[in-house]
């Protein structure tokens, strides 16, 4: 069946996927506002600036993944929660540092100021640490399962974001920049800077519903190609929108000359990439039988969307 | 008895101290060798930089502590070892990040040009990222105990790393430069930028013995103690010593307008804070009868450095 055709079933009576977004991105924000200290915390000024760009706007892809694969595996969204927080802390974290002038040096994100516009370098760096480590508390305070012990969920999460995938990733990104780069060593890139913690979600809202081995293998699957889907889509976007309609800095790619799958294989091979991708996702799931709308749902959104 | 009469039954025949640090030294960084992904790992320039900096040739005054902790407990050193190791990144992370421009902007740690002088402020902060979320990895590789699992040893480093404890003692740095700091707000800074990681190591080591509660009552007293005399001799040493002697720029926190203790209390009060909060670590080690001769010449080595 083609990720088209599995649409129209995911749109059907039985599942609304719009409605299932909102409810999953108020969940995420509430447990977010709790996991993280207020405002007023001392000192203000740091939890000022991690709220700032907690609560900017993100769609909570990340989160919303890990939900859907804790409920595919028959968990409890209340279980999979702070793995969720733990994860969109890390995501947040990676932008603010990723926007900084030492880096991408960007202006916008969400259509809002990026953090060191607004609390400056210092305060900018220090509250993308801050969150990083604020994920390990969060992530410590998780529901465990003696196949998924609070030790395989932090070194889940600390792999996923370390020196070999996240941070290689934004390393390689860095070092591409004006060089010419191959289909090859592109795909490198993009497991490492958007697949990485992409498939490290939907294995923990596994994880969380304290699922079996083949389902793990099924949802890693899963989650990998979905992951290079989300970025092909991301560096589609990047050349065929507007900053207005991305909320942050459109062309930045090219710009950088940075390599991308357009500048690479062009625009309608890339499409047809980031299809593949969705379809090898789908095709992922047929242990769940049906069971997975959620993420099915989820999948198509992030091939169809347009921001 | 004071600190300084104790020091002479340390230095006995039992105990030699230098020695102690020496095999310590050599320990931990066979242990960090090992945790650390090598130079030659992709991408390369990330793990060169993470173990410029961790192999810089820093004190590993906290792996000490965290080992002599446990050994206090009658525990091995083997299972101390990660922890003291995830504590050691977490410092050298946040040595690095608190070099960059944007902070304490300074060209030379350990007498070496700091990570951005050599790696460019990128690679920089992502050395830095790299270094904390490699903390929490090793962290997880430690043994652990139904009383100390890796929840609460995750909890442990992530609370003491967090925005209120480290983090909140940077940002108060930062913000307290060319004001005026009362002794009082001093002592919050001192608690939360340097005491508490100190604090953390201390209680690790205990927590990888399985320690009682009110050993670790103690070692959280020795510790909190200890942290507190080592941040007031740094500001001492800050105006005492030349650059050359200290390794790091000496006179940086007269320039930066920064409070200290030499600047609010002087330089002869100062040294007796130090050396009456020495003597209430000592007091702290009582319950110990006599099998913390490490801890004791730990901190009497930290009271008496000069750099």
């Amino acid at each position: 069946m083609s990720a088209v055709s599995r649409k129209k079933s995911i749109s059907s009576a039985s599942f609304n996927l719009q409605s299932y977004v909102g409810d999953c991105t108020d969940a995420v924000n509430r447990a977010l506002d709790k996991f993280l200290p207020k405002e007023t915390v001392a000192p203000p000024t740091i939890h000022k600036a991690m709220r700032y760009s907690i609560f900017a706007g993100g769609k909570r892809m990340r989160p919303a993944l890990c939900l859907a694969a804790a409920e595919a595996c028959g968990g409890k969204q209340v279980d999979a929660m702070p793995l969720a927080c733990a994860v969109e802390c890390i995501h947040t974290y990676s932008l603010i540092h990723d926007d900084l002038p030492a880096m991408d040096n960007d202006d916008f994100r969400r259509g809002k100021p990026t953090n060191h516009k607004v609390f400056g370098e210092g305060i900018a760096v220090l509250a993308g640490d801050a969150l990083l480590t604020q994920a390990f508390e969060i992530a410590a305070l998780s529901k465990s399962w003696p196949r998924y012990s609070h030790r395989e969920l932090v070194l889940e999460i600390a792999k996923a974001s370390g020196s070999l995938q996240l941070i290689a990733g934004q390393v390689a990104d860095l070092e591409g920049e004006g060089k010419k780069v191959s289909e090859a060593q592109l795909k490198y890139i993009h497991e490492r800077k958007t697949s990485a913690l992409l498939c490290c979600s939907v294995r923990l809202g596994g994880m969380s519903a304290n699922c079996t081995p083949p389902q793990l293998k099924a949802l890693t699957d899963f989650g990998y190609n979905v992951g290079l889907a989300f970025q092909v889509i991301d560096d589609i976007l990047d050349v065929t929108q507007t900053t207005e309609q991305l909320g942050k800095t459109a062309g930045k790619d090219t710009k950088a000359q940075k390599a991308t799958y357009p500048s690479i294989v062009g625009l309608e091979k890339s499409r047809a990439i980031a299809e593949q991708l969705t379809k090898r996702a789908f095709d992922a799931l047929k242990p769940f039988k049906g069971k997975a709308q959620a993420l099915e749902g989820l999948a198509e959104y992030l091939l169809k969307r347009d921001k």
